[in-house]
């Protein structure tokens, strides 16, 4: 499937923020054009046909044929761009295959990568003469309700749709699958001389050929500074995994969600990202030895907030690999090594206690442990380790990596090395002895 | 699929030598009959006719219904066994069902697994009115081609079957895959007062009807002494994987293979085993930590051969489960971290070297790198790490646990724990960047 992607308009409001069109307008990283472009790619769309009319060359400068972005992109221009965006559409036409489905959106719209997906696998529903369109019934959620095209929906067919429609139900999120009906109403509405989409929308709706795909995810319409910063908010909160741990939730996101804010306009990757928090465990590591464990546990503490950027920066950007995610899991248990032996060395150092080395020892050996046992659980019976299935009650305990990095923390700031690493090694031995006697038990 | 197993002889010459009926002598821990019949459970069979003659409440006694192999299992007895085994297979006819292909067998006949998966796969190469028979033409490795019915074949259709066959290029491994034909054939021929199962086979072959499947593992025609001890020692070979570390190869099989041999017979699980290699470490590492280095060091190595007896055990006996492989792998892992630690304790009681502690925590921390590594690669990029590929030169120092223990005991022999120590770490660190280094360049 194709995308059709309208970037003709002016943009007035955002340009007086910007100084430049609006769909090339950086948004943590990304013109909001390329962010477009780069979360079809991710749905398997490969082909873009971007019509341009007010900016056609600083549009086709920034992005090219397409090919840095890893898609073939193909222009076409509406010199008439002033009279309505239902003319940009329309102008699809002449690059139209008999019988294709199309998608088609604006430019600047955002739309978490979710939406992107169902909408997308929606497109199997329609029929050959028939719209699909995304629509948003969770109207106390739309941001800028004024703004928007309003849509009277009965179940999922559109009935009437306009931005001063009194009666509604549901707002027009401005992303559609055409066919070539739409080509067809957008020739007729045209030739009536009316210009804008929604014309010719409400011209398919009337025999009932709109079809809505109701989504359950976040977009913005950005149209002014505010709808930026609400996009913005919108997409960092769009980073956080589902599945993330408790310490990494309630007070790294906190953290790493404002680095990654900052990082993303600059040119620094998720690999740079990972192997500067694991210098930070270098650094860590060597605070303990010297006797610095106030310094040492709040960088171990800091080592374990820029272990979420790397990922943040990675979902944001695109720029997720395979690599990537063993580099920042190989590295990672480097760190945790190093910051336990210069926690049991210095401990060693300041007692002579020959405890330190067994229980340092123990907490070295712990600290693989989690990982290792997921990962072989997960390369043996083929699906991934459920914590929730087979921690038990060991899952509050949980000694996932957030939870030991915290733990090292209190260690430092309180002083108390021996207990934060004695405390290590248990939960983690215990961890697994657990699992052992879980997965036996349920397999 | 069903198979039919017959199981009506006399086996006159085994019964010398173990007082039992033949498909019910007991080899390396299971009997004849019952390797057949967990072999097609592994290859996906669950249903089972066997044909019983001679022994015929002795075999249903010991086998049941199947319900303790985990499969169904029907008898039918052929009172005039003493005449043929063509009678003893026409007996299924009281089963057949209309138009289905059934796996025919001798219950005296052992096969390797990889001999048992690709004949049944080419079940679906013959036609309704063909049979297929597995045959050997690798004339100069059968085993006492003296009793072997002979084939002559053209290509992989036979043309005549028989023991005294002059001139004859294969022979027959007495394994077939039936179809309504057969029974056809065998009642024809039995009217005609021929029993034998060649002879209705050879009636096949007249008209083109017989197919061979040319085989390519090893199997045994258990018929004497000599043959079983033959099989005996193929079955043994068998169950070393083709990726065997370097020092597995060459010298922990040769003692595994005779643990495994030794346990076979008895009730022993291969999990029990993995504990016990477990409690072999516990044992090295006390020792170690004792100053008992040369016996730190042989026990070290003696668990690495028993860590090779489970996995024998567990493919020898169909025992596998992946509880056991999770539980082979944590304790492992167990396993090496505590004969590090009582290897570095022992040099730094010894001499009081802090060298002796940081040595060992690079050790320590070296010790699960390699199959953290694997896992995670695995998991990453959805197949499994291949140490030709990614490991380079570093292949042929693998820091696999045979060669990590290989050079524990070493360490142990000569008494050069700090040199043995060193390079365990230094072995484990390099290989994992150099992975790193050659996942990012291929990748």
């Amino acid at each position: 499937m194709r995308a059709v992607i309208l970037a003709a308009g002016e943009g007035r409001r955002l340009r007086s923020h910007f100084q430049r069109p609006k769909p090339l307008v950086n948004l943590l990283g990304l013109s909001l054009i390329e962010r477009n472009i780069l979360s079809l790619r991710e749905c398997g769309i490969k082909e873009f046909v971007i019509i341009t009319g007010c900016y056609d060359g600083e549009i086709q400068e920034h992005l090219g044929n397409g090919e840095k972005l890893g898609v073939i992109i193909k222009y076409l221009h509406n010199a008439d761009w002033q009279l309505g965006n239902g003319l940009s559409a329309y102008t699809f036409h002449k690059e139209y295959r008999q019988g294709e489905k199309f998608i088609l959106m604006m430019a600047d719209h955002i739309f978490e990568l979710d939406l992107f997906k169902s909408f997308i696998a929606g497109a199997e529903e329609i029929k050959e003469d028939e719209l699909l369109l995304a629509a948003d019934r969770r109207l106390e959620e739309v941001h800028d309700l004024d703004e928007c095209t309003k849509i009277k929906a009965w179940e999922n067919t559109a009935i009437k749709l306009g931005k001063g429609l009194e009666d509604f139900n549901a707002v027009d999120c401005g992303l559609f699958i055409g066919t070539g009906e739409l080509l067809e109403a957008l020739s007729r509405s045209i030739a009536g001389g009316a210009y804008a989409l929604t014309d010719s929308v409400n011209l398919m709706a009337e025999s009932g050929k709109v079809k809505l795909h109701f989504i359950k995810n976040n977009w913005v319409d950005v149209d002014d500074y505010e709808s930026y910063k609400h996009c913005e908010k919108l997409l960092l909160k769009s980073l956080v995994p589902p599945k993330d741990g408790i310490i990494s939730r309630l007070i790294n996101r906190k953290v790493s969600l404002r680095i990654t804010k900052l990082l993303a306009p600059t040119g620094i990757t998720p690999n740079q990202i990972t192997f500067l928090s694991f210098l930070t465990t270098v650094a860590s590591a060597v605070a303990f030895a010297m006797a610095s464990p106030l310094l040492g546990g709040l960088l171990a503490q800091f080592a374990s907030m820029l272990d979420g950027v790397d990922g943040e920066i990675a979902r944001l950007k695109f720029l997720k690999s395979k690599f990537g995610e063993l580099f920042d899991s190989i590295l990672d248990r480097y760190g945790d090594f190093l910051i336990v032996t210069g926690m049991a060395y210095s401990w060693y150092a300041g007692t002579g206690q020959i405890a330190a080395l067994l229980v340092g020892a123990a907490a070295l050996a712990g600290m693989p442990m989690s990982m290792l046992f997921k990962e072989k659980f997960r390369n043996v019976f083929g699906q991934p380790f459920i914590s929730e299935v087979h921690d038990g009650v060991m899952r509050y305990f949980a000694a996932n990596r957030d939870v030991r990095l915290f733990i090292i923390m209190l260690g430092g700031i309180f002083n108390i090395l021996p207990a934060a690493l004695t405390f290590l090694a248990v939960i983690a031995h215990l961890q697994t002895f657990y699992r052992l006697y879980s997965v036996r038990r349920l397999s």
